[in-house]
């Protein structure tokens, strides 16, 4: 394999800059040509495609977002979409393509790897929901940026006896809720994976408030509904004072952390050494504290799960 | 005046640590008793009174929060619960009172003045909004820390095209909407003290579509609605993607600012110094740059403005 | 049992409160007494021993430090020492130990378990040198201090051609240099478990210097010398313009990340759980994601490696 | 006037891209023409000249460093470098100048002056250090990125009783050192404008040890020398344990804070309108609260003072 293509696709995470600077500098480290897509598959389809530099990736390791942005393409999805892409790669001379994103963007790599063309996915998503990867590129950083926001809320929490409801990504995901909580010390914890037991919740704030607490925060994720919603619950059944927090986009943001780096150089490099061995058709991840690979159509079909252990530590630390 | 007492009322701002270790070793310095009032004016009718060293404010000056805590008081309201406070401050021999908080606790210092008890005030809300002081302690770390939401967002809102309604505290004063929105690069900025010209904000979201801009950052006061509202109607009247970030109380928390704690440190010291001369009825300010004093009564009367040529400056910067 | 003891001791790691807090309600939960012994084992010795409860250990999980304090004991070291220290332990009914620290803490402990006291050794320390452990409390948020350092220094490297040493902890170790090294971009990478090619950091500058790069970063571990050493070898050996950074003990500080606090949050509860099972003379740690135990004295005699690995992927993506 | 150039100069500081991107949309606004100078005056001489758009300053406000880079100019300091800097600006239709930069870029500005060149200077240094302005651009930034690594070696300063040196930048200038020495609770500063004096920096550590605190930090300006120095006179004469930070260019770096942001946006503007009234000759600044010029040349000769209040102030709540 003489030359190989890199892309980021849907939602960006903190590290797929670090991610891209390592396929680039992989690539050119084994004397192999580099190509940035720019926008995703829409600008695979529409070619906007440039050769990349060791210089092109200097000083965007420490940098969110990603350098060859992204976008959502429908006319993707259609074969039409998939020839038009697969003509681009064939145009520019690529012979192996990496592709930087979560399940919707391993979805479109199967696609072009049923098509013959070597892909290998790399997991990027802040919600952590790819099977065949213990962690992907951009959670740890959304973890970071998330237990800031609740260390904070705490800073202040003292003054008044209230509850706050924090609202965070994952909408089919809790790994975000779920890790945040328990390294934010949050007294409740709302995941779509689990069902949401308001009772308990309700029952727990209540202790609190009788022994005394001065304050208790309850981490939700989006999937399970809004934290204002919630917010509305509580002061209604516990008549309780209730603050909401949305954090949003700003979760998608920030610096990657240094876990984030590690990960994005370790699984970029990694991409680039499957397709120079001619391998397609995977993705790769960490498990177990080492880098691996799996077939990315079969990885796609099996579920992720939340760890059901830090649940329960979560609860056994917020009594 | 041989012992001074010191309280935190309403809502905390970072910085008011800084200022109580201010005031605490400005007395202990010119050989002054000094008590700890916790829990506000409740705490004061309350007694919940202590005395302080040296030693009791070391490793805050970098807190968020307040040591001291703080309460709203109803009883505080009525004459009796002021004659209670004052009793209380009678039966510890307090001679003087420093009042950190912001513009209800300002007003509790002018009942106190009223009955004659010796009260000065140290302005201390993230709002800014206090007349007598260009600024409030703890509205520069409020600011900091909105910015470093505003940057986060910004970082992955090259990925969509999008546009991003942030809320921020200020119910009835603009000032952190407005400097933030400034600093961070907002397109449009809502803020209670100028009528929202919804059709503008839309019009210039159009403009910047039209010229090919990826994202618009609109910064909306509280006290203008909520930002839901506004990405709803953006996205029902333009048809253009929007995503909501309620900050809520992350606002008011975190480590104090380099300024803030100055600010502090330099407000508790003059209130300490003017109640050593003798003085009461005060609020302690940083007016150009220098610090002041007013009368507390005269300054609560007075109307906190925005600074209009920043609100101009942000359209200028931001076409 | 129904009693457990925990301790810090040696040089703080940001976490080990988290830890602190995790021993704690852990015991709580499971309906045991648990006692803070404060100032490591010369607190221990000297009888500085309190209940903890619930509220003992509120909002601590972000706090840099240790509430337990720690300290160096020598006459721990005796076998005098080591008889006063189980003394008190039986004074105050604790039938287990958990010690949280780095490899001289670990030493204790083993001291207490050939005298057959249960004790559990908990891995805090910045260094990450803790053979049975893939990671060590508190190396997570050291490697983010830097990296953070790091990215500034990187964000004004841009305005003159320079090459910047970086001097970070690490006597024997230099998990913390080559992580950061990586996760930072550095060009360089200097430590004590490699013998020092400065022919080839020299070379490198060099090559750099020729290609137009404006700056160059050398991460230099403690234990391999002085920054300054390195950056007037530069300096001489090429005439370039050199700056040194020595990061010092702000590496020890900080609030702990969430990937520490969830590690201390999972390995106290470990610690205590072997202790109600009768278990002792271990530590545990945490090996392939997932939390182990082993022997304490065998796996003191273990050596802790650095991962080759990482070194040579830095190598290859700092072309 | 129709058309005005920008560039930097100098050490960087944060904040410059802020009033870089004011510079260039207020120019926009007015429907001037805006040239980006790129290398400081070194560039001006060789022509490294570009127009910019609005565009150009996207996404900067919060970025470190400068997107016009900067550079030190031998050449520039000679007559003919001068006369080449003047007919680059008269090919390129230049007919003002903007000059952000410290007091070695001012002088450059004043030899353009003296040829009849309209010049103005903008204030951007971390060292605080120009006459004629209250504050310079990138101060707040570094005072805070000091009190960070200050808040991390207290977090850590319990753990053993320990004297701690940080070195900051300031050559000539203590403004650094003492707002950070005072926001960041130090026990001494040690300042170029005050002859330091060793004994009694060693009787306050004697002091504070005999009452039993258990850390002291002594913060150094370079100017005054090393902190490795005063490390080795401390442990010598006092016989405590020492340890040395040196922040070096991590104080350059870092995403300006608003503060810095707000004053770059004013001072940028400023500088245009004042050029757009066709005056040049003058630097802007920020005194007393409000935007405000001077004659530039009378401005340098004026000396720099430290606030001799802000001294004291940190004296009397470090006892």
């Amino acid at each position: 394999m003489k030359s190989i293509g890199v892309l980021t696709s849907g939602g960006d995470a903190p590290g797929m800059n670090a991610a891209i600077r390592s396929v680039v500098r992989s690539c050119i480290y084994h004397d192999v040509k580099v190509f940035g897509i720019y926008y995703g598959y829409q600008g695979l389809i529409n070619g906007n495609i440039e050769e990349l530099t060791i210089g092109s990736v200097g000083d965007i390791i420490q940098k969110g977002g990603t350098m060859l942005y992204s976008s959502r393409s429908e006319e993707f999805k259609t074969p039409e979409g998939q020839k038009k892409a697969i003509e681009q790669l064939t145009n520019y001379g690529i012979e192996g393509l990496v592709v930087i994103g979560g399940d919707g963007s391993f979805k479109g790599a199967t696609k072009l790897t049923e098509q013959g063309f070597p892909c290998i996915g790399v997991p990027g998503t802040i919600d952590n929901d790819i099977p065949g990867t213990d962690y992907t590129i951009g959670f740890d950083t959304a973890l970071n940026t998330v237990i800031q926001a609740v260390d904070k809320i705490r800073d202040t929490a003292t003054s008044h006896e209230r509850i706050y409801t924090i609202e965070v990504m994952g909408r089919d995901a809790g790994d975000l809720a779920l890790w945040a909580g328990l390294a934010g010390g949050a007294e409740s914890i709302l995941i779509p994976e689990r069902e949401s037991n308001m009772d308990e919740v309700l029952e727990k704030i209540q202790r609190g408030h009788e022994r005394g607490k001065r304050h208790s925060i309850i981490m939700v994720a989006e999937g399970v509904g809004s934290a204002v919603y919630y917010a509305e619950q509580i002061q209604e059944k516990l008549n309780l004072s209730t603050r909401v927090t949305v954090l949003g986009h700003t979760q998608r943001g920030g610096s990657p952390t240094a876990n984030d780096r590690v990960l994005a150089s370790r699984l970029g490099a990694a991409a680039v050494d499957l397709l120079l061995s001619n391998k397609g058709g995977l993705m790769v991840g960490i498990e177990n504290n080492q880098v691996v690979h799996h077939d990315i159509i079969e990885a796609l079909q099996k579920e992720h799960k939340v760890d059901e252990g830090l649940y329960q530590l979560s609860n056994q630390l917020s009594i």
